[in-house]
């Protein structure tokens, strides 16, 4: 992981040249406060290591890295008034740390400073990088939609939910990865195959993430614990869970899923019918099964051999990640 | 007037063939409904204009026009949720008529949709386009929170205020004409005139439209009327009415603007003091001003007389118009 250090090291670098102006303050504090907020910078790595798989030098591939991130981030603060969530990587999201027009337009000039960034690099691969950045960016968006509209549903599939999160998470990080090799000179069909990997491993993590909500730390994982259960939020766990669940089970969850005002005792009831079902292991097996089918495009990509282990490498941490 | 009808009408068309997709409806919806819902196309003609100035061939012009449409749309999706106002163009606003979550979320997918289309056009002006585009964009977002802040503040001053519509208001109607200029090929000499005069006859327009918010027909202007009042915005009229005001007059003022829940007698109360001090002439006269100025950067951008004089006849009707 030597190299991933390095890597998110020059990241951070460039990330520390973004100037942001000091006025309007409610503007640009916010933006401040998110991205230096951490996060495991997981999409700007991506990029660079797909740039990497396919070429030494990495220059073109910073900012629109930066860019990508902007973008993630923007999203984040959006997503986090939509889902009222208070905590954001273990700080107060920004809607509650300032109010909700805050965190609506500081987002909207943060996905405006993304595109900035994404210019930044080799003309030749920019009508590509766009491209791809505003059909994945509308994706994104299509994935929060549904992802909000399965609250309101009783009838959602598994089917269902893995197009939601494909949309919702793992098309950003396949763009992440395709738009840094296009940078680096992949061909086309290169680039596809790395895209490919990207998206299954991605609906992988967002299953990680699901079972990181309520098997996670939550001090590390930087949000509300169990916050997935007490929102009603449709995950692979409660789907198939709710599959599962004897008739029992099922009246019983139901009960826990309608109650109000009593959050720790809907996560911890919720949790039990989860350990009686088996649900997590269930979860576990279905996003070893999407990384172990995304590996054989990653090996097809034809990247670096060395650069390919670091992905593979970085990409399995990830699936064992505690947070 | 006919050739602006003229050229409403073929951007029209260019908006017709916006497709959106039907799924998720609550995110597509509410898209579709924005810009159906008409308004002056005021931002896209002066796209066409400025082209117009400088070629007789649009053809490069109708999709970057429809970008900057979009945007504008965007961005008054989202002050509507920021500014609470529940009309638009004579409907309920987006967040009122679907709520604040759909209204951020379609929001956003506009500003993406926008970017798409400001790069169907001819590959030469793209850079140009999106610079540019990317200036005014962040531009108006720090006009929309100085806007918000001013709201807490007491020491605005009308300096302050013209700095804060130019950001809000006038850039965007500037950079229209600018990016209609690039694409008909002026030089960047030229297009920065137009810019200069777009820049003037913006201010103008905004002092026009806080001049229509109370003295508008509110079933034309398609806002409620008096909002700017009731919201204790800190438009010119308000801000003249302080500087002009006598001590029993600032007090009453100062009384009418504390009240809560009485909007009628808080409009008509203001209103009042606004005749007795004659600040809708001042404001005209300001507005005229502005304009006016920026009629020699009109004349020196040089582009085709007959288009200039069009643009000129547009201009002068939109501050004449009464909604």
């Amino acid at each position: 992981m030597e190299k991933i250090i390095a890597l998110r090291s020059e990241f951070e670098s460039t990330l520390e040249q973004l100037e942001l102006p000091e006025e309007p303050k409610r503007l640009y504090e916010p933006i401040a406060y998110t991205i230096s907020n951490g996060g495991k910078r997981m999409r700007p790595l991506l990029v660079l290591l797909g740039c990497k798989l396919f070429s030494s030098e990495l220059e073109d591939a910073f900012h629109p890295a930066l860019g990508i991130e902007l973008f993630h981030n923007f999203s984040l603060i959006h997503d986090d008034i939509m889902d009222q969530a208070p905590i954001r990587r273990g700080q107060p999201s920004v809607y509650r740390k300032w109010d909700e027009n805050v965190a609506i337009l500081s987002g909207d000039a943060m996905i405006v400073k993304a595109y900035e960034q994404l210019l930044i690099t080799k003309p030749a691969a920019i009508p590509h990088i766009l491209a791809q950045f505003n059909k994945t960016a509308i994706e994104v968006c299509e994935g929060q939609q549904l992802d909000m509209d399965f609250e309101e549903r009783d009838d959602v599939s598994i089917d269902d939910y893995i197009n939601m999160i494909q949309l919702k998470t793992a098309v950003l990080l396949a763009a992440c990865l395709k738009i840094g090799a296009v940078i680096g000179g992949a061909s086309q069909e290169q680039a596809k195959k790395l895209y490919d990997f990207g998206l299954k491993a991605g609906i992988a993590f967002q299953l990680q993430d699901d079972i990181l909500d309520v098997h996670g730390e939550s001090q590390k994982v930087g949000k509300q614990k169990g916050g997935d259960i007490i929102a009603n939020k449709k995950t692979y766990l409660l789907l198939k869970a709710q599959e599962l669940a004897s008739e029992e089970q099922l009246n019983r969850l139901n009960q826990l899923l309608a109650l109000v005002n009593a959050d720790a005792e809907k996560v911890a009831g919720v949790l039990e019918i989860y350990k009686d079902l088996n649900v997590r292991q269930l979860a576990e097996e279905q996003m070893w099964s999407y990384f172990n089918d995304g590996l054989s495009s990653l090996q097809a990509a034809g990247g670096s051999e060395e650069w390919t282990q670091v992905l593979l490498d970085f990409s399995t941490q990830l699936m064992h990640r505690d947070s």
